[in-house]
């Protein structure tokens, strides 16, 4: 069977500008044309990151700076916002560092409620929180600006933020709103192949880590802020993917933020009108739904694993039929990356060619 | 300046095949066609490897998996034979990492003694024992069966070996000689560009990780094992380097293992007879020398940045001027990877053109 065009929720489609990119001969890590490869990604990922903070790049996927935050930061308790298989897995790992942990568990579905953050932070003892922005599994895009207000009621207590499936798909104002870490994997809407993650870590994180005990190497933020004085990171990078990241920001540059935003909303948009135009619901509530990809609710109660087959063998076209618990009650649809309202319409078309049968 | 061809010890340079395996179509990770992909690197892994355990796949720099052996198997004190730069800072990041170390330090250029490796071990309360095989910044190679038959005199003490400059390139009887963790990185001997590790683990070494405390998840070996069973990796891998690893393994197999073993022999010997015809010495000892790599001392004085300037801007090729606190008085030449003599040839005749100017 041939590859087909992934419309699952990352990772996805990549442009052949970016293999291309790719595709660049490879130079040595310790050296000025890597230097200057690193360098030269700064001011572009800065503002798409909301930050005039170094980004940090990775050679990990986004699991590796979510532990890495918990071995950095957390030195009394950490507060886990978990609502969907992403965000209560990072509870778990949390206790994996051999970290104390609490959390405030939302329904799947549902977003993360800044009063129930507030009222836990109220009992003390905490000095970090963490918070998936988009839960992919889900579909949900959780309040990020209101948790962080919140967040910053109590001193000392820092925010850390997974931005994988939200990265450059909508304004993340990270120095504004005051998060402390900002991270993301690159293979969802930034649209590279998986295998780096990009992070920015406030002041005041930093300092933070200067005191935390067996932080290890390899994710050590100071070691991550020590060689990027140096335009460069602490282990060896992967190189083909920093010249495609090189490649991708510059593309994203010359689209526009804006643009780009918009970009999302619009084929987002669309998905949700062929949702309910073909009587499914939305599993997110309203005000409260990732731009980036939808998680539809099968209350049709389709036969969503032979959907998706068809879909694939009659159009090569590739969506996602739920993540762990949810998997089959939902599936997924995702328009991150380089997808426009003509290559969505190609999909949706496709989707509606092929659910009379399994309606 | 044009990219230069690369002689310096990882990365090395890509072949174009590597470079059209890295731009095959992106694939889900968590389906079928992932799980084919994962399971048919494995036998060819494995034979490379000298194992019949799996060869786990980590999306990290082998620093990672360095640590993450630290982190699983160390429960009361490792013991880190150091004799350059990778090695000595093995030790620094097991201290890092919050666990009790020693260490026995060779002289940069020496290998290690195993009787002193014996002599350390009889004083007690050891669990763990780290070398680096090949030791990329000076050189030498260790003698891992030796150390490895010292080290299993000892009930309860894990052997774990770094091969990120051996591997592929000389045989590793890891289960026949009782290596409990091998591990490398993809972007030396094995030609690939960097970002992914392989590693072994022992069945005694998974079972210590068991009641191994704060193992942490991203580089949790039984995380690995699990993940493993279903052909799959804890967190999402790098793709593209999986599809580059399938091609080089599969090329590894067409050449045949004893005939590439073969081939860099005769390139480094290509390598030492240049360096004794023009004067200069070899850093390491006669019976402790890499086969991949080169570190030659720089008896003769010359201005050794100068030279490898020379021979980049006139011939395009780049060599590398010396690691850490040997820079300068030693330069090194990597014979890893693709090379054949006739492409070694040309780098040598390169540096016999160039030489007489700098000396």
């Amino acid at each position: 069977m041939p590859k087909p065009k992934l419309f699952i929720p990352g990772p996805v489609d990549i442009s052949p500008t970016t293999y291309e990119a790719m595709c660049s001969p490879i130079i040595g890590h310790r050296g000025k044309d890597f230097e200057t490869l690193y360098a030269s990604i700064q001011p572009g990922l800065q503002k798409i990151a909301g930050t005039e903070r170094p980004v940090f790049l990775s050679t990990s996927s986004a699991w590796g700076v979510m532990e890495g935050a918990i071995r950095n930061l957390v030195q009394k308790k950490v507060l886990n916002l978990c609502c969907g298989a992403f965000s209560d897995k990072w509870f778990d790992v949390s206790l994996r560092c051999g970290k104390e942990a609490e959390k405030i568990q939302a329904e799947w579905g549902q977003p993360i409620d800044p009063d129930l953050v507030r009222a836990k932070l109220r009992e003390g003892g905490f000095d970090t929180v963490t918070l998936v922005h988009n839960e992919t599994s889900t579909g949900v895009l959780n309040p990020l600006s209101d948790i962080a207000t919140v967040v910053k009621e109590f001193d000392d207590v820092l925010l850390v933020v997974d931005t994988v499936s939200s990265f450059s798909a909508l304004p993340i104002p990270t120095d504004e709103i005051g998060v402390d870490v900002l991270l993301a994997g690159v293979q969802k809407a930034m649209a590279l192949p998986p295998g780096l993650s990009v992070f920015v870590v406030s002041e005041r994180a930093l300092q933070r880590a200067e005191t935390t005990h067996d932080r290890g190497y390899y994710f050590d933020f100071l070691e991550f802020e020590k060689n990027h004085k140096k335009d460069n990171t602490p282990s060896t990078p992967s190189i083909s993917l920093l010249y495609a990241l090189e490649s991708m920001v510059a593309s994203i540059m010359e689209e526009g933020l804006e643009k780009r935003f918009q970009r999302h909303s619009e084929t987002n948009a669309q998905v949700h009108k062929w949702v309910k135009e073909n009587g499914f619901e939305l599993f997110a509530p309203d005000g409260f739904r990732s731009k980036t990809l939808t998680a539809v609710a099968n209350n049709r109660d389709i036969d969503v694993p032979a959907f998706i087959k068809a879909v694939r063998e009659r159009h090569n076209f590739l969506i996602n039929g739920g993540y762990g618990k949810i998997k089959g009650k939902t599936f997924r649809i995702s328009n991150m990356g380089n997808e426009t309202t003509l290559t969505m319409d190609d999909l949706l078309c496709a989707l509606s060619e092929v659910l009379p049968e399994f309606t």
